[in-house]
This record gives C-alpha cells, sequence and structure tokens, in this order.
C-alpha cells in the first residue's frame, strides 16, 4: 500500500500519524512537489486534482487525507478509530468536514503564506483561525478528545494544522485545552512527528 | 427528528433532499434567520458553530450538513446511500470532503457575495469555483455519478452549490457532463426543489 507524500504536508501527515499510531504499514513514496511530479503523469492520473497525498491500495485510489483517514481505519483498524454506528460514524464525519474547511482554511493557509508563500490573503486566514480555534478549545474544554471521548480519526485529522498554527503566526497560548489536547496525542503510543510539530 | 432549516441554505437543502430522495420523515423547524435565532439560546446550545442546519434526533445532535447526511443514510437507508465497505466508504467521504471545503469554498461562496452580500472576496471564489467545476466535470465525463456509479449522498452533497453556482454569477454553460448530472438528480423519485433549482 503506497502514500504518495511529502514531509511538509499536513495533510500527508495526518495519514503517516493515523498509520503509525493504529500500527497500519505504508510504503511511504517522496514526491518531488517543488519539481511539480504531482501535476504531471502518471500522478495526475492518479489524482487529478493535482494535490496530495494520494493512496494507492491495489485498485483502490484516494485522494483526499480525510477519505484515506476513512479507508485505513475501515478496512484495517476494525471499530476502534471510526465507530460504524449512525451517531458515532457521524461525529467523526462532522470533524473531517471541519478539517477539511475551517481548520484547513484557517490555520492551515495561515502556514501556506508564512511558510510557503502562497498568495492567499493572509487576514482572511487569521480571522477563519480566530473564529474556529477558540470553538475547538470549547469544544475540548468539556471533552478529552473530539468525537468519542476517545482517540479517533477525527483527531488525527484536526490535530495537524491546529499543531502547526504558530508556523502561520496563529499563537495557541489563549487555547489550554487544545493545548492539554495536543499533549495527549503526543503521548499516544506510536506518535510520530512531523517537522514543527 | 428535527431540523433546524433556512429555507434559501444549500446546506440545509442538502439535508431536505436526501430526506425527501430516501424517504425519510423529518420536523422541519424554519430558524429567523436574518433575526439571529440560531446565534442565541436555545439553538446556540445545541450548535455553537451559530450555523445551520443542525438536526436534533433524541438525544443526538448534529451541526455539519455532512454529518448530518452521513447520520441520516447510516440509520434509516441501510446501505442504499451510504456503502459501508472500506472503499465504499471512502470514496463518498471523498467527495463530502470536496463539498465542505471547495464547492462551499468556490460557487458556494460565490453565490454568498451575489445574494447576500457577504463580505468575501468575490475573485477568490470565482478563482475557486473556476478550478473545481472542470474537475467534477471531467469526473463525470467518466461517471454517471460521483462515487459508486450509483446515486450516493455524495451527489446530495455536492449537488446545491454545483447547481446554484449561476447565483453567484457562476455559468455552468462550459459543463456539458455536470449539467447532464444536475438533469438526472432531478429526475430521480422524491427529488424536491429549492429556490433557485
Amino acid at each position: 500500500m503506497k502514500l504518495y507524500d511529502l514531509e511538509l504536508s499536513g495533510n500527508c501527515y495526518k495519514v503517516r500519524l493515523f498509520a503509525a499510531l493504529a500500527g497500519i504499514p505504508l510504503e511511504i513514496v517522496a514526491v518531488d512537489f517543488l519539481g511539480g511530479e504531482h501535476k504531471r503523469a502518471p500522478l495526475i492520473e492518479l489524482n487529478p486534482w493535482g494535490e496530495l497525498p494520494v493512496l494507492e491500495d491495489g485498485g483502490t485510489v484516494l485522494r483526499d487525507s480525510h477519505a484515506i483517514l476513512v479507508y485505513l481505519a475501515a478496512k484495517y483498524s476494525g471499530e476502534a478509530w471510526l465507530p460504524r454506528d449512525a451517531a458515532g460514524l457521524a461525529e467523526v464525519a462532522q470533524w473531517l468536514s471541519t478539517s477539511a474547511n475551517e481548520v484547513q482554511n484557517g490555520p492551515g493557509a495561515a502556514r501556506l503564506v508564512d511558510k510557503f508563500g502562497y498568495a492567499l490573503d493572509k487576514a482572511t486566514t487569521l480571522a477563519r483561525a480566530a473564529r474556529i480555534l477558540p470553538l475547538i478549545d470549547a469544544h475540548l474544554a468539556r471533552h478529552r478528545w473530539l468525537a468519542r471521548e476517545r482517540p479517533t480519526i477525527a483527531d488525527c485529522a484536526v490535530f495537524p494544522y491546529v499543531a502547526l498554527a504558530p508556523e502561520g503566526g496563529v499563537a495557541l497560548q489563549a487555547y489550554p485545552h487544545i493545548r492539554r489536547w495536543i499533549g495527549q496525542i503526543k503521548e499516544l503510543p506510536g506518535f510520530v512527528p512531523m517537522p514543527g510539530i
């Protein structure tokens, strides 16, 4: 099972982190991102979006970090990281949406500007971060983990770009519950870091 | 089962549409959005995000349109609209992410500017629409439906803000496969429209 990967991508790290925590072996294929390898054949045929990560498992090809988490959890980890009852599945799905939209376009995008020079409006990214981080912190004030009161792929999805927020000029000092939760994730058996975390 | 609803919201419409197609009865509770009812108690306690839709089913409360689709499909429609095998679940999840990020922040956000006067950068929303719509069109050139070659909640999620794109000044003439797919959805038994569709 191949993960087409970029070490500095938080989206790729979501997958590496979850695979490490769940003990799922992955063949990591480093992609020459600066050289545009993901925008050319053969990678662009696997993922027409021209983005990373991409997972290839036999005939199954997935292009989205959240979909890859769902796939790996459903196929290789039983119910441990992804509950399959309606309410549990939906509670996790809720955080995957938050990760794909508010976290990606808030702290995630702020980091793209500061660290990689992306031409995004920095003020908009900071405003989005300033809206979503207090909501996550308030949730974590009442819950130890994001969903189901235990570690799930919801935590793996939201963690990278929240923990990397300082690389986009977004401080986490004001969010004690987020900082506690970051600490909890770092203490999970099998945890692996990435540069900046 | 209550859906706290705004008729003109594409996110609320995703849920109304899917419930109609799958024959799931919902009690629709119209929320005074312009009056800010969703930002005050009791609604803000159900959904601290201060957004619509919100679903309440006994003790289960969900705040995100995609999570609500997952919940309703998993609880009330068997495997018909949401496959539960790893590859099928992930393929649908992939489109839920696309809906939450690229579609919401592309054609969805362009409509918010034009129709409701939201203070978003219109050029950015148009650029995002111009990136994602050709990718969806190319996918639909090779596939009749978004996932699994049959109607799923992936279609219900992506359909509203793509079909409403003209309300944000985004024409669909250049996307023949999207237009075919819109026609297919409108012909599904139980289909319900919303203003603008």
